[in-house]
């Protein structure tokens, strides 16, 4: 099987869906990505990240304003990691967590039409 | 359970959800269209029915470059009107679908951080 595309590498490879064709390859890339992002648990965990003091977070942070035991909350994040939207820093007792520049625009880019 | 929104009144009501934390609804509803696209078929329709002449296009005309059958293509198509990413306008035998104006662009728009 040919290897998935990361987000980053989507959209420097390719136009927006409804501006041309896409390839069974990247179709197949782009609902991984999207597959990623579609659960409300994720969507808030990359929405507090961003709004949280320099724009990091660890998982210490994320549990209660969430509502979800820490081994949630840590599945979540690795999700988010491993689609390419986070990344992972370890410093002391805590991995802190930030959002990949340019990962979120990757997907809007390729789902836009304007 | 308060009801969902569908995509063209989150983009309306909401800010992208790295500019200001996103609600749990909000978050839910965002999900919900985003697993609606989450899937390489449908993501494939879409790009398939935007390239297609007139922008529209019927099931009779997706099911050969899909390579699936036509209940299995039905299905996405339903799943897709359902999420208000597709109308679906009944002339003769067949249904012809085409892109809801705005729908992509509002994900899309959630998802941008610039």
């Amino acid at each position: 099987m040919t290897e998935l595309l990361p987000i980053r590498d989507l959209q420097a490879c390719c136009a927006p869906i409804t501006r041309e064709p896409v390839s069974v390859l990247n179709a197949e890339s782009l609902a991984v990505s999207l597959k990623a992002l579609a659960d409300p648990a994720r969507l808030r965990i990359l929405s507090m990240v961003a709004a949280h003091e320099d724009a990091e977070a660890c998982v210490c942070d994320l549990t209660e304003p969430l509502g979800l035991s820490q081994p949630t909350v840590s599945h979540h994040l690795k999700v988010l990691v491993d689609a390419g939207y986070l990344t992972r820093s370890k410093r002391g007792t805590w991995a802190y967590f930030a959002i990949v520049p340019g990962s979120l625009d990757s997907v809007a880019g390729l789902l836009a039409t304007v």
